[in-house]
This record gives C-alpha cells, structure tokens and sequence, in this order.
C-alpha cells in the first residue's frame, strides 16, 4: 500500500491564517495560480509575481495587483512571503525547490517536479531536510469527478481493485518544439496518469509494459517520441491499469478514469460542453467535449489550493506530497524504457540503474 | 386514493394448472396476444382462433396450432375454453364480453372497452353479475420501466407525488379511416395516459383541461379531431398530472413518464435503437428510437398474461380490473368536452350527464 | 412572430471601447454582476457601486477596487459613468430606469422590471424616449444548453414547434418573508419561464391557464401564493407551452426545457454536479444536480454582459430589450387570474383591464 | 488488412428457397438456435434435433415440432437436411465438421471451432475442399451495437482506427468443472474479444501480451487459469487493442467496445435493465444491467442466423468464414504463452511451432 507520510512540518510560524504566496513563472498555468491565489482564497495574498520575461510578470502583477520581483532568488528570499507556488519551466523545478526549502518557505510546485531521476531526488531531499510543507500539482487529484472515483475505492464500496483504465487524450498537439524538450509521452503526458493509477488503486506499480507509435503525422518519431501510446502497469497486490494516450483526438480533450473491483465499478465521464441535445429523423445529437483542460479541471485548481492551505494552517502532510512526486517519474522511465526494448520492465530495474544517488 | 378491488372470483374450476385461452380477433393485437397465449406461457394453450376474416384466422391457427372457430359465439360456449382474450374492434367488446361472462369465461380484454360509457357500464355489470376474472389491456402497466416509476410512489421513494408529467407521441399517424373511427384523440390515444396517470399517481383523477391542434396536415380537423393536445389532470389528492401528445414525431415512438413528489423524481426515458454512439468533430450521435410500440413494449405484453394467468390461477383479483376501465374513459370523454368548450370539466360532470346508466 | 426592436440608440457617445459601469444593489444578484464587470470584461471597468446597506457596499467596492456611492441619485447623474446595472428591490427599478434613461446612460436591469404593470410601462415609456440601451436580466437566454434549444427553433432543425414544456423547480424554498412580498409564484418564478416560453417558441403567448397548490407545508397559502403551479400557455400560432414550478425538489436546482417540432425535438436537460458514477450490485448510481442557481447559470451571467457590451458598442439593439420586458409581466398577472378564477384567461383580458396606461 | 474469402460454394442445390436445418446439441445454446430456425426464419424449417441425452432432445424436439435423432451422422448423412448447425461440446466440433463437410451440407458451428490448432485445421480443410458453406457463431458481430462500432470504421467516419478498448465481463463465473475443461480464460472468453478486436480493426493481429491473475477465490489457479485478465493486441498496421477481462462482476454482464481514430471515436455501452431512473436527495439511480447473455444478445442470434441463411441462399460468402476461425485461436494461444512467459508474444511464434501442419 501506499504510505501517507506522517511526517509533521516543522514551521509553527507558517500555521497562520494569512497566508503570503509569492508565484515563480508567469505562463499559462502560472496565470491560473496566480488567480486563484489573488482572488479565490479568503486570507490568502498574492504578494508578488517573477517571470524571466519581465513582460509577461508586469502585466500579471498589475491585474491582480501584485509586486513583481526580477529574480526569483529575491522572490524566495523576502521575509514578506511564506509560501513559493513553481511554475517556471520544468528544469528550474529542482533548483527552486532547494532554494526555498533553504528558505523554509512552504512549496508548492507544479507537475512532473523534474524529468531527471537524480535532480528529483535532490530537490525531494531538500525538503525533507527542512520539513517545510511540500505539495505537487497533480490537480487531477482535486477533480471532483476523480475524487468520487478514488473514494469509492477507499470507502470499499466497489471492494478490492482489479482493473483500471484510464484514457487521456489532448484535443490538438502541443508545437514541436514543445514536444523535443517534453521528456517524451510518458513523462510529459502519461505522468499524470501514472500518478492517477498509484491515487486510484491505492497501491504502487511494480512493472510497466509499453507501446506507443507514430499515428498522427506531427512529426514525433524525428524526436524519438510517439503520439498514441499504451501502458500497462502492474501494481503491487496484482491489479492491473491500462493507460491509453493520444496526443490529438477529433472531439475535443478526453479524460476517463474506471476502476472495477470486487463489488462494483467507478467510472467518470468526459462532461459534454452543455447539456442540451437534439433528437431527430436520423438519431441523437449532443454537443461535444471542451478542447482546454483549463475548462474541464477549473474546479481542481482551486481545490488543490484549498488544500494546500489547509495543509500550511493546520502543520498537517499535504495530500500530494514527497512519497508522490517520485513514483511517476520512476514509472515513466520504465515506461520509455519498454517501449524501447518491447519487453515489461519491472519498476525496481529503473530504481537500481539510479543507484548511489539519493531518495 | 383508487380502491383495489377485493371481491374474490367465483369461478374456482378457473383455478387450474392448464389454462385454455382462445383469442377472438386476429390483427395486429390479436396475433401479439395469440403468440405470447401459444408459445410463452407454461401451463397455458392457446386452443382456438376466431377473426371475421377466416383466412386471416385460418393463417394464424396454422401458424401456432391452434383450432380455427368462424364464430365468437361458439368459441365463447365451448367447453374446451376457460379464458377468452377480446382482440376484435372496440366496437365489438361490450358484447363479448357480456357473452363470455354468461358463460363463465375468464376474460382478457383489449383497451379501450368501449367508447360509449353506457356500453361500458352494461360490460361491466356482466363481469360483476358473473363475478369472473376480468383483465383489460392496459399493457404499459407492465412495461418495467413503467412499473418502476409507479414502485417509486407506491414504496414512498419519492414522497407525496405533486406533479406528474406524461409524454406520449406515435412516430407516424394511422390511416384518416382509422382516425375517423377512432372516438378522437383523447378516446384512442390518450386513453393509455389516462390510465397511467391514475396508475403512476395512485389517485383519482377530479377534474381535466385539455387543449389541442390539427398541425400535422393530415386531415383529422375534417373528423372534428386533433393531432397534437395536451391535458391537464387535477386528481382529487392536488397532484396534477400533464400529457401532451402527438399522432407523428419525426424521430420515433415516443413514450416518457415523470412523477415528481415530496422526497425525489421518478422518471421513464427512451430505449435507443442500441447502445452504439459516436463522437466525433461535431459532437456525440446516438440513435434513435423504434417506430414500433410492439417493439417498445414486447416485454409488457407477455408480462400482463402472467399476470392475467396468476390472478385467474389464484383466485385472487387482476391488477388492471373493473375498477380501472371505467375512469380513463370518463377522463376521455371530459378531455372532448373541454376542448370543445374551453374550460376544465370536472369529472362529475361527465358522469351527471350519464346519471341513470348503470355504473 | 415576436417583433425585434429596431429602434437604434441615439446615444454614440455610448459606442465607445471603454466602458464604465456603475451598479446599484450589492445584494447577491448585484454582486454576481459587480465581479462580472470588474473582472471578466475586456475593456469594462467597474466605476462604483452603491446600496442602501453602506456596509454592504463598502465590502464590494473595496474587494473589486471600485469607488462606493450612497446615493444612486449621484451615481446615475454623474459623467463618469456610461452604463448602469440596476440590481437593487423590484420596487426601486422603474424609478431608477426613468433617472437613467434621463441622464442617458445606457440600462441593464435584473428582472422582473416591474410587478405593477403601469409602473413598468411608466419605466419602458421613459428608455423610449430617451432611447437608451436597454437589457433586462433574463440571464436564461444567454445559458449554451437553453441558446441551443432556441438556436434549434431558429435555424429550422426541429421544424415549426407545436409543444414546448418547462421545467422550473427550486431546490429550497426562500424565506416566508421573501414569498410575501414576491408578487406570487408567477410573478416571481415562472416569470422567467414565461419569457423562456417566448423566446424559445419565437411567438407571443395569448392565453393562459394555470393551476396550483400548496402542498409543501411552507406557509405560503396564508400569502394567498401556491407553491407548486402547472401553466399552460397558448401561442399565436397553436403551439402550446406546459410549465411547471415547484419551491423545493429534494434532488436539487431542476431547470429543464424541451421544444417538440414538426423535424424533432431539442432539449436540455440537468447537467449533474460530476461525471463520476458508480455500478454496483443493485444498479447504477450518478450524482445529484446542484443547488444554486449561481452555480448552473454561472456562464449565463458573463454572456449576458458580453452580449449588452457589445450592443451598447456597436448601437444595434440588445437581445432582451424593451419588446421583452412586458409579456412575462403580463402573462403572469393573467396566469394570477387563471389560478383565482378557474378558468383559461386571454392576454388581452388583462390588458383591457389596464387600458389607460402607457404602453 | 483481414481478406475476404472469394471462394463460392460449390453447392448450388442449397440456394433455395426453403433451407432444412439439423441442429446437433440440445444443451443452452443449442435451444437458443434451435428456436430461432424453427419459429423466427421464413423459408426455414427445424427438421431434427440430436443430443448425447435423448431427454434433452426429445424435450426440444417435441416442443418445437421437429424430429429427434439419437445419433449425429443419421442426421448429418440424411437427405432431408440442408444445413447443419453444430452446438454440441467443443471437442466434438471438428469431427462433426468433416463429417457434414463430407455430405456436402452447409455449416454452422459454434465458436470456438476447436481448442486444438491441429484439429481446426483439420476441420477447415474439410470445408475448403467440400466447397460448403461455412460459418461460425461469432454471434456479437451481429449485435446492433456492435455493428455500429464496425460501420464507423468501415465508412470512414472514424477514420484510421489507432486504439481499440473491449471490456469483457461476466456477470458470474461458471462451475469449476466446466472452467477445468475450457481451455482457459483466453480460449473460453477472451477468444470472443479477439474476433472483435479483428472486426473492429479490420486489420490483423501480430503480437499478443497478456497478463492474469486469480483474484476472485473461485480455484481456477489450480487448473492453471486467471479469472481477471488484461491482453494487448498489436494489429499489423500499428492500432493497439487492449482487452480486459473478469469471471465475475458484481453488477451484470459487462460488454462495452471502443474504437477511437484519427476522426472520431465509437463506443458500445451496456444497455441498463430497463429506463426507468430516480432522482433523490443522495443522487440519481438507474437499473444495473442483465446478468444473461442470451438477453443482451437475442437480436444477435437472430441476425447471424438470417446471414447465414442468406449466405447459403445467394451462394455468397458468409460473413464470419473460414478466414474468421483459425486468427482468434492463434491470438489465445500466444496469449496464453504470454502469460506464462511474461513477454509479448509474436503471433508467428505460435504459427511457427504449429509447422507442419495443415492451415
């Protein structure tokens, strides 16, 4: 099973109820933070924003009224400020994580926390050292949706987990250049739904088998990538997850979650963009399915917020914190490395090859 | 609230294992009722067939090995027959009926009984005179899904019922011969929601407002009749019931019910064609719905023979009897009123202006 | 046919990029519009707000960074304000439209414009004059699932409309003290299904039938008010609308509208609060809908301001002008007499009885 | 891409009118098809009934009107029959093949053909060299449901299929003995699933991985089996079929299938019990699901049989050939070889260790 951390922070002083957040990277996903931080968040404060194009953090900082600082480092360093949302670009992830944990700040920090096994491992070790509040932004997890799928397993109402599948499909690809610096599907795309297999089943993964291919004419396999893939993941109590992944679909942004156990079934649904529909000579029509994943998971952004606040207030572990941010990677890795070599790699393989460094 | 009916049946020779039906009328209706008598039911034989028509009867007896009678009388007189299953035109019925209740026959009879109240009550006094088994065929009372939504009320799923809705709408109209001889709408079509809203809300219905429209251009305005109407029930309890109907949709036979009470909502939807739908750029395709109401109520047909075959085997009352032929045609005939006159009608008044009539 | 105002504005002062909004009644309704302005509209800046409770307006005015007026006297007549949204009691709004109108601002006002049919004409004679911009907060027009079922009348899709049924059903009833001063469960809830009637069939109703009931226990019938209403509705061309409100659902926010057609049928249904769902033994499980009508209309709030944006810009008339604002009223007070006297009443009935007044 | 058998049948005294059907097998599925061609196919006639148990088909053949032969190759070599339809055990299939396929009759065999890749082949080179008609009970490719699933790929309307899903579950698992002697969960169950991964696609299998386990307690580890399975289909142009599989839902039969391509997506879900649903204060419920396959997929037999008779009528091909037989066996053997070897198994590897013989 998956251990909950139990690991108390040990920063009284962050236990108040005003809250200072500063936000590191000034992009779309930062924007959405930003937001929901400034205005969303009873005695919550953005305090102040930081992007390298000073551009982009200016018009932030003046919309949601907020400071705009230069340099994260002065960012991190202010005594004004009491938690580091990092939203800059996934190889800045590690570095800024070691930097405010030196500063004891509270982290929250967005998805994958690095493509590299050892920076991880770093940035996790840092935070361990100073017990500050972590939190990685596997929103997902805050979808309501995704929650009643979770909890009908933890409640045992659908009993001990079988099987889980998980669809998760883009609407349109992201450019290519985007793509050659991803990491790759797995570790781009499919590390949400690694985390989502691990928060379904309740248990960690202890084998990945992969396939992936070239389908859709954007030009991937020139990065050594794929743009549809499956993963079959083999947990620990001998449930199975099969995840399938396209970078494009015709119909818009599709996300399915099902978990079939012993005494039943949860599922979710892609939600229509509106519930009317038309019946006519030739059948049924209904409208499709929103085409942003800003739309389908607004509600989770600021739940994961709510709950890593209550988490800073309350010196309670966060709801995703050290013990998750590591397995998706490791997961991802071996999924690469199936594809690669066409046979199940068992996660352990991925963790002995990595030998030596810390986590 | 509607009383059941809880004179016993004094016919115990009817009480047997082996039923012998024979089905007088060989339509569309007929050969249904015939099929189900001949093939579905353990215990029961269909023994004979009778139609006007003798080699429409002839065709249907050779189909399902059944004698061929050219005449009601004598199919009713035999002693080889125990139930008589009424399948000719409305017309017909009351006489039927007064013959197979002389002769102490179980009697299955079609919906409606008949379209004038006093033939109606002369029926009804013959089936209490002769105090025999009595069935009429109100069939979608043993659709399932019908049936669940009227569980919902009686069990107390939903509470108090305040408001129940009724949508009933042929895919395609009958020949203006059948509309001519049909009694009108209200008498022909509606009938089966008259029935359902005194079933689905478990009261009598006090008073109806109906309105309506010839918008289909198929001449029923020339029968004096309506294509398209809606009705208003008031049932004694408050709860008001509203059906609309239509002789032609342009997607399929249409039949939903909704209860709304005190604690929830029961509701009936459509059966698609199948359960196969796509979703693609321009949003999500689904069937459609069946033209045929034998298609949509093949389970119903067998169902209310069980149940027929049951109450006459046990003696104990059937579930659509005496008490249940009367009323929607009492509702049909204050439906007329009122769309003639533009007003509601109480039900009473209908029944004033049959004073004297037995009843 | 509903006629579409042609009238244009005369104010070109009005058509310009920036736009500055002023908004009178920070209730719960002004402040869903106070946030709408401030924050979500492009080139629309909240200048000030205003209400009788100065608390009340302070606390909006400090949290969306906009001044705070006492008095409307003083926000309407003063140059720093383009448009005014009038959000305060139903018994304040013609008065402060006829202030409006004379100071020529442009004119968003929260439905019902009037309980009192004089006072609302009185209100409408002055945007006449004035001709100013004027919207009325019929919020359900701009929700995507009610705009697809209109948008399937308009283009033809279902072919011409015979029936239309509303669902209209609170999930909680409001405070008695509310009811009481509410203008009756026609004026205050079906009101907006009255228009949702018109704009949906696209023709003027002309008579109304209507019935109700107290059957919720919850006072209202000491109010001379029902709680539970069934309305019926003729149109001018014989197509006929069922409505039908309740106070309280135990089930939640139920809002569902259904236009049968001669080509077919559109409908909106309840969208639930997630798509999880679960399968277990003894069937399938969904969640509930929600219980806010801030929740399920949240969309229709910013649409509704982009759409009079947009009119007080380009000076075309607005989507729910002055030709809208008076049929809802007016078929309330006739469904009011329908209820008292038992009886289907005219439209024009009650408009002879108010002969005399402009309008 | 799969060929399409071009070869006629060289039986031209079959394509007639009125086809003389023997039906070998008394057992479930035996009386499913019996009934079908004695009562629901114009032009067909049930002539004999045979079964090891003379009770059995004495019982079936007196209820349907047909003659009982205590011994297949009476049946067979008779020449009153036209076709002879195979439902007996699966180890007597391919002698009964050859044996019908040496009195020049037309075929219909149960699925699967043989557990044994030697015998099918022995079995199909009877029917090459007979010329006969030949068709196997691959009866979902004739559900509605599923045919839709296979007309949006075939027409294009999908596009390029890159992902199939097929979820496959029954309700209750059957008894230990019968688990014992059917070959495995890959051969018994799965082997339908890989005839529909075929259709779906329309593209060859290449390579197989497969994992299982025995989660439900009900001892098929003891003879070697898994009662939960998951296997992945590599497809010769790149699609990617992923199958799971369960002996036992707590919540119905489970048959659900998707095909998602470059265009769009189709899906197949379960048809509930019936539509009626409840809404209440914890949420909405609707029925669960048949436990029964013979209810989900009645239409099917049905369908399958009018093809057949078509196919042997117009001495066209059949639409689930010889072609259709021998891939899903193949696919369960790799499947089975992956599960014991835990690496993605070459469909070649399993023809190859069959060398020599025929096929």
């Amino acid at each position: 099973m998956i251990a909950t951390s139990t690991a108390m922070t040990n920063s009284p002083d962050l236990a108040r109820s005003h809250l200072r957040v500063g936000v590191i990277g000034c992009g779309r996903i930062g924007r959405v933070h930003a937001e929901v931080v400034a205005r969303q968040l009873p005695g919550v404060e953005l305090v102040a924003v930081c992007d390298t194009d000073p551009e982009r953090a200016e018009a932030l900082g003046r919309q949601l009224g907020a400071a705009v600082s230069g340099d994260p480092e002065e960012l991190i360093g202010g005594s004004g400020v009491d938690a580091i949302a990092i939203c800059s670009s996934t190889d800045s992830h590690a570095d800024l994580i070691v930097r405010a944990a030196a500063a004891e700040k509270a982290i929250f920090c967005e998805k994958p926390v690095s493509l590299e096994l050892d920076e991880l491992d770093r940035a996790l070790a840092a935070i361990a050292d100073a017990g500050v509040p972590f939190q990685v932004g596997f929103n997902r997890r805050f979808d309501p949706a995704h929650e009643s799928v979770r909890a009908a397993v933890v409640d045992g109402v659908i009993g001990r987990p079988h099987l889980v599948r998980i669809s998760s499909r883009d609407s349109a690809p992201p450019p290519l250049e985007y793509l050659r610096a991803s990491g790759g599907i797995f570790l781009d795309m499919t590390v949400h739904d690694f985390d989502m297999a691990r928060y379904i089943a309740g248990t960690e993964v202890v084998d990945v088998y992969a396939r992936g291919g070239s389908r859709l004419g954007i030009g991937v396999e020139a990065a050594g990538d794929v743009d549809t893939a499956l993963a079959v993941l083999g947990h620990e109590d001998g449930c199975v997850t099969a995840i399938d992944n396209s970078r494009c679909t015709a119909y818009g942004y599709d996300q399915r979650v099902e978990a079939f156990g012993s005494l039943g079934m949860a599922v979710l649904s892609n939600p229509p963009l509106h519930t009317g529909s038309l019946l006519v000579s030739n059948g049924g029509l209904t409208t499709g399915l929103t085409n942003s994943f800003l739309d389908r998971y607004a509600q989770s952004y600021l739940r994961e917020w709510e709950a890593f606040v209550e988490s800073v207030r309350t010196e309670m572990p966060t709801l995703v914190g050290v013990n998750d941010a590591r397995p998706p990677l490791v997961i991802g890795l071996a999924a690469k490395r199936s594809l690669d070599e066409g046979r199940p790699i068992p996660v352990a393989e991925v963790e002995a090859s990595a030998v030596g460094r810390p986590g």
